[in-house]
């Protein structure tokens, strides 16, 4: 059989099917799923609590619609944090990195930033006092950086330094950073009906350059910190949108639920953190609605394949992805689940054997 | 055969086939738009240039994947305005209305208001002095009677007043009063594997209510003019968000194309809209875009049938909905489209013969 009269009967077979059966959505939730549980959907995963509350959590939403727990296919929402949650945070968010990055190019165009604080220090090239900048100075930073330029053109150069920058540890582009274990997940969850989201308190407008490339996540499903982009008339006055070096969307702690439901009038029904002044408040959103319910924390607690830190479990504190006592008594308290990056997790990233 | 056995049957044979197949979107694309084509998908249109603009669009962005004009699915973006565009915004918005009728529930919980403009002049009854309410008069009623309430008693109550409300001239429930020619549009596109979403200047919380229902849009696809919603602790330390009586995002003229790119990450493909005001500028950075681009503007000049209003063609102005002659010549200059309803629009209601 040729292979166009083969994608003839196909076609005439799937419409016959289709026109045999109530809905779409309904057909393709059970076969993905049947196929991918079939499987192990969380092979990177060892068999212990957190993996078994994710699958729990997916039969008991999707699989019986007689059930008292099902959630109808179109108000099945996932959301995830990126930094820590997603990909390293370690030892600096990479959207720092890049913005660090872009204090020597904006240097050449704008000579007086060589003599303006924080960008003084920066272009020192001294790594201890870049490290002990303050949060005023780092936002400054990712603002004036992240601005200036229209919104193709920072698309364009975030996706260029993706291209070439190199985590210095792993020695690998920072988009190979991504946990695997949270890849099944994304995938998982997607593969039954969910979509998913990114509610990261970095830039939405860094995220949205990879996302779907990266996560399988389109852009209009990513939310973030954000600044304003001005309409106006460029060359030959053609219609442009400018970043400007403002905040207009504070996309940490509370603000990160307040703007989830303001752009997409969503509660989650799973939402994925790992930070306490980032990801509480969505958490406990998500938690805190009818039906069944699905939070959970990663902890960084494996310092030989990745890094360790928070004070939960007497971990050190550190700047960058804190996740406090307080936080970790909360998850327990609320039913929760806290993902150990060291016993849950059997391989980290694609890259590891 | 057993109804069982025959959906065991089915689902084997959907399996063998999709595994045939490269991909599940292109399939679908291609299978329900052969479907609809066939049997006129906008059988609502006059067979004019409006109908055949947005036909060939359609065609010249979906059906040839080596096509210069071919949109990759996951690219494929439609961007309408509600008021106006979607359904009739005459004599007041919508919103205006629930608004109106809102300001009557809060008097009686907060009697204060009885002696404060503009509540003062809505509880008259007034409705000349009702109509000439200033703009900043209309803008605080919206704020002051969309805000206080957790975002569920909000929605909860929106649901509640359009199933009670009706419009004064055809006496329907105002999610009657849609265009059954758009309902056509939105369905075509989304049968061609374009997302379609809603840029309203009016609030995107309002819309989310019914936009599912109505549209077939989904609330994470309504952007529009925004109030915040405050995170905090109700009764029992439940965590909730509270609208709050101030502005956060304006998503009026240029404000609506600088929310869409925050919010979304994409310039439409194809934009639709109806006002000066309001739809200028994203129409403007839609059809900018590289490739195939589409944008149209509803032109209200159907007395008999609808409305006629907006000062191009020597229709008289007003002030809900204005399309003025300097926006019909940037049209015209621009190669957008212009929808008449009286010549375009075989019908305008579904409820009509």
């Amino acid at each position: 059989m040729s292979s166009k009269a083969s994608d003839g009967l196909n076609r005439r077979l799937v419409l016959g099917v289709f026109a045999a059966l109530p809905a779409l959505p309904a057909l393709f939730d059970t076969s993905i799923a049947d196929a991918q549980t079939a499987a192990d959907p969380l092979p990177s995963w060892n068999d212990r609590p957190a993996k078994q509350g994710i699958i729990e959590f997916i039969r008991a939403t999707t699989a019986d619609p007689s059930s008292a727990t099902f959630v109808p296919p179109e108000e099945r929402v996932a959301e995830f944090d990126q930094d820590g949650t997603l990909w390293v945070e370690h030892p600096l968010y990479t959207q720092f990195v890049y913005c660090l990055d872009r204090v020597g190019v904006l240097a050449k165009e704008q000579p007086a930033l060589k003599d303006r604080e924080p960008f003084k220090t920066v272009l020192s090239g001294d790594n201890a006092a870049i490290a002990k900048l303050s949060d005023k100075g780092l936002f400054e930073i990712v603002l004036t950086t992240q601005s200036g330029m229209s919104v193709e053109a920072f698309a364009a150069d975030v996706k260029t330094w993706l291209a070439t920058a190199r985590d210095p540890r792993w020695k690998r582009p920072y988009t190979e950073l991504i946990y695997q274990p949270m890849l099944e997940v994304l995938r998982y969850f997607r593969a039954n009906g969910y979509q998913t989201f990114i509610a990261t308190g970095g830039s939405g407008s860094f995220v949205r350059v990879y996302s779907e490339r990266v996560y399988g996540i389109p852009p209009q499903q990513v939310s973030g910190t954000e600044q304003p982009a001005k309409y106006g008339y460029g060359k030959d006055q053609m219609p442009m949108l400018t970043y400007e070096p403002k905040l207009l969307l504070d996309n940490l702690g509370a603000g990160k639920i307040e703007n989830f439901w303001m752009t997409y009038g969503r509660r989650p029904n799973a939402a994925f953190g790992n930070s306490s002044s980032d990801d509480q408040q969505i958490l406990e959103y998500a938690k805190a609605g009818s039906g069944l319910r699905l939070s959970m924390l990663v902890l960084h607690d494996d310092e030989k394949r990745e890094y360790a830190y928070g004070p939960a479990q007497g971990l050190p504190d550190t700047k960058v992805g804190t996740f406090s006592q307080a936080l970790y008594d909360e998850a327990k308290k609320d039913g929760w689940f806290v993902i150990s990056m060291k016993n849950d997790w059997k391989r980290i990233f694609a890259f590891e054997a």
